[in-house]
């Protein structure tokens, strides 16, 4: 498994189910959403905008997407969770099972974030991401080509200490 | 990380948070449990007689545990989820990542089942168990000494379906 085989495993649309585990005070929220992963152009604008951004060739950037949620939790209930977001995976030159992941847009804080990601030898992509005032590891991956799993955990900057732990199981939808 | 080492980090009284999804109706059930886990001795009854069920030389044994927990759901608000198990790992001689665990009482079906475990390059415990009318695929890492995380897949027996997907993520408490 490398980035191109994992980003076109994902292009779809799916439904997601998501328990966050509030660790400190123990409390679970469900969240139900609809997911839709579609692959951009290596020379779509907001690629090439996220290239420079970061400063990187936009040469190096491989199978950009774009990825797009709404959804409901029951903590909130009345309030629609929407969003959308590009990723530009820049593969590691030397190391093609590392590399970068750019998005406009981060979960733990809404600023654009760079991540490192990883393949284990099981598949499984793992990608940390540094924010200003938190640190996010996400581990992702296919039980078969139509379901994935999605583990969040976001830990104190120090990285330590985790605050929210969350498991997604996404199923693909027919079209 | 080896089956030595992931024992006896798990050692030790554990609050757990679980999320259960049921995909087929999109159904989420929360439970929260405590859990312990018990190192054994190796000459132990139990961990003997597990192994003579499976055919098993003792002295191929390392680190048996036990664990039991008590908890409660919210599908079956009164029903208390209480439970034991005895369990004993059996690395394989060429390969100390992988071996197999024996276990006197399985979690999809209440019967003994071994287990084909292998640890990834990530340091994940993976454990695979095939029962009569189901498979089960189980996930364990730690995130730091005292918090780990848990996803449990539930599938058909032909093992492409995925019935329940379940996540926990267990906190040590303090003795």
């Amino acid at each position: 498994m490398d980035i191109v085989d994992f980003v076109a495993q994902s292009i779809g649309h799916w439904r997601s189910q998501r328990s966050a585990h509030h660790l400190a005070f123990a409390h679970f929220e469900a969240v139900q959403s609809e997911i839709d992963i579609l692959s951009l152009s290596v020379d779509d604008p907001a690629v090439l905008a996220l290239c420079q951004t970061y400063g990187v060739d936009p040469q190096l950037a491989v199978s950009p997407f774009q990825m797009s949620w709404e959804g409901h939790s029951d903590w909130e209930d009345s309030e629609v969770i929407k969003g959308s977001c590009t990723l530009v995976p820049v593969p590691s030159p030397d190391q093609p099972q590392r590399g970068k992941l750019l998005r406009d847009q981060g979960y733990a804080e809404e600023i654009a974030a760079a991540g490192d990601y990883y393949f284990t030898n099981d598949d499984t992509f793992v990608l940390v991401t540094a924010y200003e005032r938190a640190a996010a590891e996400e581990k992702i991956w296919f039980v078969n080509p139509n379901v994935r799993c999605r583990v969040s955990l976001i830990k104190t900057s120090a990285g330590s200490g985790v605050v929210t732990a969350s498991f997604s199981s996404e199923i693909r939808q027919t079209p």
